[in-house]
């Protein structure tokens, strides 16, 4: 069974919609990120990046076990174990991977900056504010243009591009984001988040978190070159 | 013969030296960033995102012509089309993704986030830049540690997660970078610096490089929504 080191945000949620979706039976083991578990050594040996989401599949490549960190990483050993969620034809898997990868590089860590800034910084920094709402904005119109001439965001079918993007898009209120703007990704975003497998992927752990507001998750979690260093 | 539509920012340099390491023929076509020529519509047909680099291969899949945006996607590509620069074992290849996917993810995001508010930024914001130095100093000591253990950042051969990341490295002095913390990663970019294909890759367009001061060019990118709606 695929052990799956995680917690209920956005990068964890894709690996376990991803899970859901493919039918693959899993454990989650979870990672309290707020309370430092993140820089503990046996979690460090499987994601030295000190983030959720990692996986370990007794059953990887020649039968033998594998480890992974990085949600597209996983998402892509996924699809690769299971044939599901990424096109056949290498046309159509470059295209799922461009928009992947628009995911990693782009939605996911900018979207985590207007977060930071929106929400939970300690100071509200208006110049901060600005830049990462108005990034936010302009990600949501690049996504909203595709949406209106492609069905999905990686072409035609359902792919892991999708899974990826869409549990960022749930915190559309943090990003400052009105869907009146994005009416094309608003009906996209309202299709997936109907599908079964994703309605029990966001669940997965969802009653372990709680928010950002205590002293010592901030420091944990915004300061955490001195925790890393104890 | 490929066509490169790209500038020499780290991501441009990427694919530049990924196809010199390669020894494929192609051609440049400059997009001047500072001047708002990833907005114009040819360029936001192969490159809905509006970023460098994308590329054109007319002798795509089956034959036929691809267009691909994402400088990790095109780097997947482009070791696809090759054979090179990839392991050939499914573990390897895994083993290199998840590194790849940490540069787009991490290195290039936060490392741009680092320069936005160490150098260009038209205020001196402290938090902010203390919070990007700090995940600076964070992400080259996780590096540092990976390539303690092994000898490329992949694992034991020069790869695509290598090409990834040493061009943001370059400019370590932006984001407040002492080489003396992180000898194992010192090491690593000197050699990589010193391969005669990523000493070409740097070179090219750098020439038509220019400094982001003057008033027009902070406003087409960091003031990009107004821009793009013109």
């Amino acid at each position: 069974m695929i052990e799956v080191y995680s917690w209920a945000t956005p990068n964890g949620h894709k690996v376990h919609i991803m899970l859901e979706e493919c039918g693959l039976a899993y454990r989650t083991i979870p990672v309290d990120i707020g309370d430092g578990d993140q820089f503990k050594p046996d979690f460090l040996a499987i994601s030295p990046n000190n983030k959720i989401p990692a996986i370990v599949d007794p059953d990887g490549p020649d039968g033998q076990p594998i480890s992974l960190f990085e949600s597209g990483a996983i998402l892509l050993y996924l699809a690769g174990k299971t044939g599901k969620l990424l096109p056949d034809s290498t046309r159509g898997r470059y295209e799922v991977l461009q928009w992947l990868m628009f995911q990693m590089a782009g939605v996911g860590p900018m979207l985590g900056q207007a977060h930071h800034f929106r929400v939970y910084a300690p100071q509200k920094i208006d110049y901060a504010i600005e830049r990462y709402t108005n990034e936010a904005k302009r990600l949501y119109s690049v996504m909203d243009k595709r949406l209106a001439k492609s069905r999905y965001l990686g072409g035609p079918d359902y792919s892991i591009a999708d899974i990826a993007v869409f549990p960022w898009l749930r915190s559309w209120k943090n990003q400052g984001i009105d869907w009146n703007d994005h009416p094309h990704l608003k009906g996209w975003f309202d299709e997936i988040a109907k599908r079964p497998a994703v309605m029990r992927g966001v669940e997965v752990l969802a009653d372990r978190r709680r928010s950002i507001t205590d002293d010592k998750s901030r420091e944990v979690l915004f300061g955490a070159r001195q925790y890393e260093r104890r």
